[in-house]
């Protein structure tokens, strides 16, 4: 019966949009408590979010939508209609995940993280592990039990069912093949620098008050293509990008009153997931799977281009000197393209994380990576992992972990249980690179482009290829189908060693 | 039974605190909206308010509320204890007022509302009545129905069963017996400052930085009592004040760059609201009617007294303007405690009633409460108010009105089908009067104490005496209660008087 089943698939996208509605007012509410909110407001803001997001969980599970979408995947019309079949193919991935957890397995996983969560704070603080490893084991266990829920693919391992949570047809396996080959390269190239004379950053003790970074930034973001008109930047300890409404994609930063080039490269990296967001047919199609992100590799991708192959270019600051000096003035003086150029490029080993270079930034996603997998196999107990962690930032940064604190404490991640997500920030500069051979291939002019402060035709070539296909594809897939290879870690090494090869004279 | 009519009280105040939670968002995304919001996002904006509108108006009206309600009637122990003697009395009051009103009706209100506002735009743009007289008469013949379905009190008149939705237990002949007198003392009383030399304002001309004005009225209101951990100021075209949670009372105010009188002004406003918020028993009772405010009169007595009474006062000025000359430096130069004060009270007839200074103000009022009678009556046509609208304006404030843009088109609350809500901003003024007689004669040094920056004398009185009981008393007995006297006129008019007739020299 068509009539009957093209209404089945209008139910269905009537759900959708209306669970978009949902989700766009709890991400408000979030996005509020990181940036607006009153600090006494946070006991009553937990109510709020917490109906929100009972709402939400009550609409992704709602046996109706399991009825509609198996009325839907009946219907020829539908699935002969590739924007149709798409938003059909994904919901029901979504609905089969949200519907596989057992609701005790939810509700103790909720528990687990808020208290593992305090009990990881007073460990960091006190840089005592052992305080924070019995959570740590508790979290392996129940994503152990997660992982049996979702189902092991087929040949898999149980980190590809976690990992299927932020990159969907991704394996474990493959992210090893992808990661092997790049720490073999990154780790030479890492280590010849170290012995080269330190590159000095330019822009450090350059007073630049707040404001006018605010007002400098607003204006970058604005040339390289982020509508601030469906948009805004706020301050925030840690910066994200967040999408409460097809018009409403809003990112943060953090400054540095003493060096601009901090908030610069946050803002260009969630200036690139905004781009994304607002490149994606939310016009038409907002809460549907066929205007949502590909996955978070992909989003990864975007944020990095921006950063990096655009943000760390010499063709860049030819164009955003000039810029810097209007908004800065004296605070500029002395610097030119090279330095800054130079100075955007420094690399340098950190015990953190979130204050690393693009190269040894993959270094620390693949430690996590392997540790993650380790400890979910059983290959590494819980108790070993501070000594795994030492051991291995001693091999592929040289150095030597002063404390829990400054090793394997320093991310929140694992207290809140989640395990399978880093890897995506290293598929997404791979994927990054890899985009950035074909459109380079493709655009052979876009340093003068750059230069001449024209970044529209990388974003309009972006916008094609990459964003307005949100769901349609496989991340895998998108990527061969945009650069007519699988993804691998060639791109991104060539990039890293010419780049860095000439910037440090190896 | 008294075990399932206590389970029926606490099912009632899980049902406020529930709805509670549904309007605080609503209240974060029309505070968002106002303050944050990207532009382009207004669209999906109305879906978001739209959801919780919805969620809101099913939980005001569900019938199950109803039979708790009346469970709640009945049960001897509720009755006898006074804090749920009190909800139980005003939800069942919100709950038949929101029922009483059919579906159909409320749709129209809502559509002619949203029709008539963009009508009332264009007809003030061209300062053109005649293209707004339409939808005027749509709206007052709605509000006839809807205070026919409210049900007229006995005795009274239509606009009584309007004005009970801003002021509970007002009556129009009664507001009229207050407004009569107060118009008889104000009239002359401003004709008087007419024939004397205009007070220069002082503050004129004097460039402030707006990120400087922000940071003075941080510390002024912060002073006055107005907790900021729990509260923001933000700016935006028209000030408010927003509850969001227990814990989250959000003000604005509007800067005028070259005056900071105006925002100073507007900020003791909001903040008056919001230390009303504040001083409500929302840590035991968010949600319910006994931690929610008496009315908007009484609102509005809270923001006026700290607008007016403290922050116009000798006192006061006594106190802010060394803190005025430490944000402002040099642009502060030459201004004395007197030259402040007399600029804060200067009297000037103006066209538009949110221009108006403390006195004339209320002329406004009495006007549009006149009005709004008399078109609801049918003593007036709606055609006729702006031949009415103007002669009164010559009458009261010697203002020849050029155009209906200037006069009877310049608020935008009939074009929203408001009626019965402007005779609360004068009614504000009278308890404030009132109240402010009392609180001197019981804390006869406040002078002193606001001059030494102590206003923590004032701010435990009104937490105890008007604040804290929230909704345990209808308006004017509160006012009883407090002052020992029936509302009345004369405090206002004798402190305006007495004020004005020292300032003017009269």
């Amino acid at each position: 019966m068509p009539t009957a089943t093209a209404s089945a698939y209008d139910q269905l996208t009537a759900r959708l949009h209306d669970r978009a509605v949902v989700d766009s007012i709890g991400t408000l509410l979030s996005w509020d408590q990181e940036t607006k909110m009153p600090p006494k407001a946070s006991g009553y803001r937990a109510k709020q979010l917490a109906m929100m997001s009972r709402m939400e969980h009550e609409r992704a599970t709602d046996p109706a939508l399991g009825d509609l979408l198996a009325a839907c995947a009946e219907d020829s019309d539908v699935q002969g209609d590739p924007v149709k079949a798409t938003n059909v193919r994904e919901a029901r991935k979504d609905y089969d995940r949200a519907t596989k957890l057992p609701t005790e397995l939810v509700v103790e996983m909720t528990e687990t993280s808020s208290l593992a969560m305090d009990a990881w704070k007073t460990a960091r603080a006190k840089s005592d592990f052992k305080e924070f490893q019995p959570w740590l084991e508790k979290h392996v266990a129940l994503n152990r039990r997660k992982a049996e829920c979702y189902g092991i693919p087929e040949g898999g391992e149980l980190y590809d069912a976690l990992l299927e949570d932020y990159e969907t047809g991704m394996r474990a396996a493959q992210v090893e093949s992808l990661f092997k080959p790049l720490r073999e390269r990154l780790t030479p190239l890492i280590a010849a620098i170290a012995d080269k004379p330190a590159i000095e950053n330019a822009a450090d003790g350059r007073a630049c008050p707040i404001p006018v970074q605010r007002e400098f930034l607003n204006e970058i973001a604005g040339a390289l293509g982020y509508d601030l008109d469906g948009g805004r930047l706020d301050p925030t300890t840690h910066p994200f990008c967040q999408t409460m409404g097809p018009k409403d994609v809003r990112i943060t930063t953090r400054y540095d009153a003493n060096n601009f080039l901090d908030a610069l490269q946050t803002t260009l990296h969630e200036a690139g997931h905004a781009m994304y967001e607002q490149g994606l047919e939310t016009d038409t199609y907002f809460g549907e799977p066929r205007a949502t992100a590909a996955s978070l590799g992909i989003h990864e991708s975007q944020s990095r281009m921006w950063e990096n192959q655009v943000g760390r270019s010499e063709a860049f600051w030819a164009w955003a000197l000039p810029i810097a000096k209007k908004h800065f003035s004296a605070a500029m003086d002395g610097l030119t393209v090279e330095s800054l150029h130079r100075s955007s490029n420094i690399v340098k080993p950190h015990f953190i994380r979130v204050e690393s270079d693009e190269a040894t930034y993959n270094l620390h996603i693949m430690l996590r990576f392997d540790i993650e997998r380790l400890m979910l196999s059983g290959d590494l107990a819980v108790a070993d992992v501070p000594a795994w962690w030492n051991d291995r930032m001693k091999t592929d940064l040289g150095l030597d972990v002063p404390d829990d604190r400054r090793g394997c404490l320093q991310d929140v991640h694992w207290s809140m249980g989640a395990m399978g997500y880093f890897p995506t920030y290293t598929l997404g500069n791979l994927y990054c690179g890899q985009f950035w051979d074909t459109v380079n291939a493709e655009l052979p002019n876009l340093d003068a482009s750059f230069a001449a402060g024209d970044f529209a035709p990388l974003l309009a070539w972006l916008r094609d290829k990459v964003h307005t296909p949100g769901r349609t594809y496989a991340p895998q897939d998108l990527c061969e189908r945009v650069t007519g290879k699988p993804l691998s870690h060639e791109p991104l090494c060539n990039y890293l060693e010419s780049k860095l090869t000439e910037m440090y004279n190896l």
